[in-house]
């Protein structure tokens, strides 16, 4: 062998794109206790009493099932969620996560030519996803109204489209008749990304066996309360499952992940007790902010609040988001500010936590309203 | 909106090489027990009993840590594996499974001008993601001997070069003397792929510290019998590093799984006695299948034998080795073949099992060799 002349050089060899990359920066996660979480949109309250069980079931006295590789296509998770949705298993894609079924999404339409397209705001990771394939955005804005900008979404020339419905992070949800029309109109793939539906009025998920350009992405996370175990999933005609299908890692969920899954779906009853629950207290919430602080807040239909906090002079813009949400902080109160761009810079996005939650936040938002 | 024109068609949409790809084939994953599982190289021993107890300490009574995102960066997990292998944390990634960095790997270092590279035979894998890339792969074959060709690959214009060490599906080991000559002579990034290192004599770790083009890729499924967990990880200089957390999921591995490597990771008296009961299982069924039956079989460094059947008659070849494979089908043991390429397709792969699989292994072979 001759010896190598040149020093190596990672970010010579590295592609060029990929060197480039800013990483999509999660929420915060503090490591210590104490914080009311109110900003990565988790359920505030425990998964079905089953999924422990299931859990403790699978791992045995030893776990000696996990020396073992699990399904990889997820098969009985496809068929439940087939069933749970008047579909076929061959409708249904599991993926490590919401994030690994739209990465994967990404990676099979989108390309420097073919732009993949999405809404502003919406979910912020899009446009990270679409870098790491070095492909092309199209971003459709809202306007303050936050009505569905359908004709524009529909005369795009995007190949795919990633619609977040209901809208993060405004709550703001859209009527089925809204997608339906835009599935009659728009020419490439629409991505209908559900992650708060269970929390909204209706969804798109019955237009999937009509509609051959639909894929409805969800996710267990917040619905299930199971974020910690990562299991997303695709609803779409056949044809795009199996695109999925080629690009996934071939054991891309956890044995255990599956377990989890499978026992809260079976769990319908608890489920709709604990979105019951969440849907009043967000409503209060609201009309409270709305009533007693004058803060325009939208009608949500997620988990979430998107509200525009003014200060005791009257005041609204980023500078008095940015002071409510440092002074939560101090209190160890973690809720959401995205400051760069003029729709969100004035709004706090606040996860709907339990009561009590809610109640101290309450607390503090007087608090702040005199201090300020 | 005006109504679109053309009728929907995802094969026209999506990329023209994801279209044409196939889907990577994983071993059988027989659904009914009874089956003897040699097969996939799994564990055949339970995982360390504090991965159990670790595991149900994070579910507790009612699952409700679950409901919370993990640690994106699986940040304990780093500073283990760091501690472990005598570097920092920020030498350390950990992905959804060895599968995962590999992905990334190509996804940070591949394209169509830019080759991944890697030897025939190896991980079968490494063609199937180079292919979900759309990148241009280069292949260094072995022949017979299976000794590295080290002046092939050094001389390659790979920009990444995945090495199987010990190799799949052979077994043979390398020197590590042999892969820091590599180092030094190979211009591109190497990832020494080391899923089976644990059940070799040497490993290339040690030279992550002082070899910036080194990537070493490890799993918990062999070595800490968690294939159904899915975690693995990369030993890397931080640039490396720092190119693999930008192109990952936010949220690659869960909560239980970053539980379940802790736990195991701290029990080293119980896995070192797993290997050598499993390299002594090994180098006996090794020894018999020589001395007793006559077959060529590599030397193996890892958790499976590769061997060339012999039937009664003295042939070997393609249709020998799948006669054995199919006669074992027929008796429930699973082992596997790799029958499209001339080093492989005459020989079978065959897990260590425990020392009564292996007995029921060798009794099957021996009828069969009566019979065929």
């Amino acid at each position: 062998m001759s010896s190598s002349e040149s020093k190596f050089d990672v970010q010579q060899l590295a592609l060029p794109h990929v060197v480039r990359l800013h990483a999509y920066a999660p929420g915060l996660q503090p490591s210590e206790p104490g914080w009311i979480k109110l900003n990565t949109n988790e359920n505030p309250y425990p998964p079905s009493p089953r999924v422990a069980e299931a859990l403790r079931g699978e791992i045995g006295k030893d776990g000696a099932s996990l020396r073992l590789y699990p399904n990889p296509k997820s098969a009985s998770l496809r068929e439940a969620l087939g069933r749970a949705n008047q579909l076929e298993a061959n409708h249904v894609f599991i993926g490590n996560g919401a994030d690994d079924v739209l990465n994967l999404l990404v990676r099979c339409f989108c390309t420097p030519a073919a732009a993949a397209g999405f809404t502003l705001p919406s979910y912020s990771l899009y446009p990270v996803l679409v870098g790491i394939q070095d492909g092309r955005t199209l971003a459709v804005e809202f306007d303050r109204s936050m009505r569905l900008p359908s004709e524009a979404i529909a005369g795009s020339a995007a190949s795919v489209f990633f619609l977040t419905s209901p809208n993060a992070p405004t709550g703001v949800g859209f009527r089925t008749t809204e997608i339906e029309a835009l599935l009659n109109h728009y020419q490439g793939l629409l991505v209908v990304d559900e992650t708060y539906a269970v929390f909204a009025e209706e969804n798109a998920a019955g237009l999937v066996a009509r509609y051959p350009n639909l894929c409805v992405v969800r996710t267990f996370s917040k619905s299930h309360c199971l974020a910690g175990m990562r299991v997303g999933y695709a609803l779409a005609n056949p044809e795009v499952i199996g695109l999925l299908d080629r690009v996934k890692d071939s054991y891309n969920v956890s044995r255990l992940s599956q377990t989890a899954a499978l026992a809260a779906l079976a769990d319908t009853d608890y489920y709709a007790g604990l979105v019951r629950k969440i849907r009043a207290t967000r409503d209060r919430a609201r009309q409270t902010w709305m009533d007693q602080f004058g803060w325009f807040t939208y009608p949500s239909q997620t988990n979430f609040l998107f509200t525009e906090p003014r200060d005791r002079t009257g005041r609204t813009g980023l500078d008095v988001a940015r002071g409510l949400y440092d002074f939560l902080c101090t209190q160890k109160i973690l809720v959401r500010h995205f400051g760069s761009h003029a729709l969100t810079s004035s709004f706090l996005r606040i996860s709907v936590g339990t009561d009590k939650e809610m109640s101290v936040l309450q607390e503090n938002i007087e608090v702040w309203l005199k201090s300020a």
